[in-house]
């Protein structure tokens, strides 16, 4: 919502929902507010805005309320809106407004016809796995009897969802950071280095594919863990399966601290003693793919790996052997 | 069966399954046959061989006549083992006979406890996914018709189960390969470089990660594409759900054929216009767990990616930053 | 000159260089003759044929006669023409036919003021450096003494210079190539994986990369030695200064025998016992530069590795930061 | 230091050197004060102390008056005294105390043979390059003739010597770091990513062999540039000859500063307009062999590669498939 093009879009597709289909449009409260340019349309002010819902984050529960989400926008869009639904997630819709992202595969230019297509039932889901991340302080666990007064327990254990990553690193410090890594309770490693990814499918192809991981299509139910600048040249990205519980935890007597951030949000500092609990969340998010699964993700693929898409179009057709790609290939 | 202490505990073995267990023993006749070492064992051949049931690859139908196999020796035993059974396999114990392998979790030292143990039902089972590899001649496929008498048409349709993986690669040909990749029938991309290796999980820990790939455990419901020394610098390894369809194609005019192998045998080229078609196999191969399927997997890896093992014993106390490590090769 | 657009340009830069520049112009023998294109173009066997003097590999001893050396296609031609010289080379102007390539820098356009403006000396030269490979046959060192009479001196030590890499490979063996590697004379380790690609800078943009090693610029003295799907996964390329001598063994009692190819090219067997020496050539191939050593090797670059070269035009205004770069980015 | 063993090992060489050798020994004043383990040591203070002379960073000038630096302890030690010499510096010998480092190939047990030996003449050197780099703030080259009152140019322009490597990263930030990469003066490309190293062969082994560089060689007259982490998938390191200049900017629209550190220190901001110019620096560090250039490195990367060092000894006798190694880390 913060270009000419998207609030255009924004606009179009608001009142068409709301004066042809009749829908009851829920906006998020602050983009009704002053600042936004929005508000400073008077057409939309006039028109729109009354008939529309609001809701503010954590003052609103939407929690059945919703039955679908449309996002307009990057792929970011897609992981802000996923996040108001702590539990039950409604089918999402992403638009993307021109380049096609992993998240957003819906072209904007025909919308009525693609969403009366979806509400009509046309339309495969992708279910995508989110992470639980639990942070437990130290004091909180170790000393909860002797010290209780002294301790805010409803701050002591924090909880995020997050559709693609979780990351420790050493942030500013010049020390590598040294964690420990237990999978189902078991210590299995301890990992040195620039820091470590703990990621679903879904972001195995954001940050995870530049710090050397497989790309891994979002229906697969697996965690992967993927080591950031390993000092050690053998620790390769490791894929597990989802629904085990995985444990980070920064010893007691280490050198120093590490850093975490939840989708790229939420940056805070994991203490020594202190530690992250990792699990697959029960409730995924059930995202619409404009053709199907398999075709989606590989429409997202050929981007970002110079897939030659073009010969889609001539799948059995002659091919020849040097189909170029111009820059994409080496020329030596 | 090559060397004399897996003889030795091959001996052991069978005699105590035989004369204390009381049970049915099947061994491949060719063990028996007078260039082996056990033909040449007098004891062995007066009270144990009359005992035994023997049966000869391609002849004898060993199909719901085992209750279990037990395996001596390195991973490839396993390999060698599952080709038996191209529907229900048995359940598969598997000892290795000195370093540990991530098919091979049990010792071999207390086999009478470790058996009886998983006789009584003590034991966790790793389902392990297999490939179902068909290859199509051209010829078949585009002539049947026309030509129908004089194709053989058992011939020109071989099928080959993997548990590791199944390799297109230029062999000896100075051309990068140049296969055509498609996924649930549709073109993905044209594949081009030393050549593609499509993994079971279990194999990805075996040639594929050699190529770059991820380690993915056994038990996650995926298929790994991989490409080999890949022309395209942005190719990285990808990972699709079991069960969706692939085929490789070499293109009618391709400059040169390709290569395949299966688990690294039945090696044999694919010309221009051939198929070779990939599906998740319905029969998996239930391997048995020495402790648990995190535990055994995670005990494989430490040693190829020389994780810090014995610090498991003491999590919380000093860690030197220059543990060593023991095994240093992949065993897979 | 296997297509019309590289035979015509062949014959537009011929006439003018014999017609107009007056000079001496030699072409290799086997394009004159009956099945190539250009004999039968009656104007060319007319006007230009019987001015042109001809070579013939293997019979003909250029070294000293040619002082200026022009190809006209990929970056094959320039290893092809490098190939006729073992000794001094004459600086090579390398014209690509359409696609650029790291050894092909000029466009062919203007080639009347590109060549004129060589010719009068304003050109930079980035001197290639290249490897001498010897391939030592096991009979022929271990036994000259005794055995004298039953080798062929001549045929048991075979010498070969490489503008781009020497590959040892396993071809078709199922078995991982398995060979000693020794620096100045010290076995420094054993090779087990696909094969080892011994590469000059120059090469590095060739094969090397594709198998993970860093795209080294060749002016840079060095010998790149690099893995291809090593078995042990820390075992990564390493790079060492021209002028150290390497040396390739198999060893006497090794599974299997390997492969090599120089170039692409001389495909043959090295047996146990035989090995392979290599050593910096002491005469470099001197290429001719469009623009200077650092600007056309970016050039290069920016194809393979996507780099945005678009940018270099307004180096200093404004860019955005998400610049893209169309398919190039991930999206996610 | 910083431990009993070091302290043993220096008081041993120190007297030795001193009372022996008649040599005159410079120490760190800040050693030999009252908080440190020298202090408090009686026989030191009453025998040693004052036959040492002493010098302070950033006070005392040693050029010229040192003709060999030794050191005790990790790599880390060698990095810290190559700093006190920003030209000419003496030949250094650097012991491990006890794990073999890149940086340290003596052992101390012997340590006055081998320093005898040294002493003699009896010893090769390898010439480390170091890397200038010089950080230009925005203000100081744009505004310098307007606003000159106002910058204060001592501070503006920073000069660093770094052997192993300069640093730019994006520290706490959660944008992705976003700089011009420019080499020769020419706008290469802008690299997004979690940041960039611009390393010395030396420093090769170090941090940028962990985001996937090549190892070099410390005598390859080169500058490896490395990306971390990069976002397009295709970014791979760089080599490039030692003798050009790169030049690292953040556009004046960045959306993010970066942070940069020079051989893990001094670590400090770089704004928007800011520029980072790095050269190869005149004076490199002379580090004394243990046995020579080749055998000293390849000693090195036997631990960190994995390799089968201890068949050294028996070159060409049978070599178990699963050798198995002693040192698993990165030493530098």
């Amino acid at each position: 919502m913060y270009d000419d093009s998207v609030l255009s879009a924004f606009k179009k597709l608001v009142s068409w929902l709301v004066e042809f289909k009749n829908m009851v449009v829920y906006i998020e409260k602050k983009y009704l507010d002053k600042n936004y340019l929005l508000s400073q349309d008077e057409e939309f002010v006039d028109h729109l805005e009354t008939k529309l819902q609001t809701f503010e984050e954590g003052i609103d529960d939407l929690t059945g309320k919703i039955d679908m989400i449309i996002c307009l926008g990057g792929d970011g869009t897609l992981l802000y809106a996923s996040n108001f639904f702590q539990t039950n997630v409604p089918p999402v819709m992403a638009f993307n407004m021109g380049s096609l992202g992993f998240l957003t595969p819906f072209p904007f230019d025909n919308f009525k016809e693609q969403v009366t297509n979806v509400l009509e039932g046309h339309a495969d889901l992708t279910l995508r796995y989110r992470l639980k991340c639990v942070v437990c302080k130290y004091g909180s666990e170790s000393h909860k009897v002797s010290h209780i007064k002294h301790i805010n327990h409803s701050d002591s254990k924090q909880s995020y969802l997050v559709l693609n990553e979780v990351v420790v690193d050493r942030a500013q410090s010049p020390y590598l950071s040294n964690v420990d890594l237990f999978v189902e309770g078991r210590l299995v490693t301890s990992v040195q280095g620039d820091g470590l990814i703990i990621s679903t499918p879904t972001g195995s192809t954001a940050y995870a594919v530049s710090a050397g991981a497989s790309m891994v299509h979002p229906s697969v139910p697996a965690i992967i863990l993927c080591p950031i600048c390993p000092h050690s040249l053998s620790f390769r990205p490791v894929i597990v399966p989802a629904g085990v519980e995985i444990k980070i935890m920064v010893a007691k007597n280490a050198r120093s601290s590490v850093w975490l951030s939840f989708d790229g949000r939420n940056r805070q500092e994991l203490m020594q003693g202190d530690c992250l609990r990792i699990t697959t969340a029960q409730y995924p998010v059930p995202s619409i793919c404009a053709r199907d699964q398999i075709d989606d993700w590989f429409a997202g693929l050929a981007g970002c790996l110079h897939w030659n898409v073009r010969q889609q179009q001539k799948p059995l057709t002659s091919i020849p052997s040097s189909t170029s790609l111009d820059s994409v290939e080496l020329s030596n």
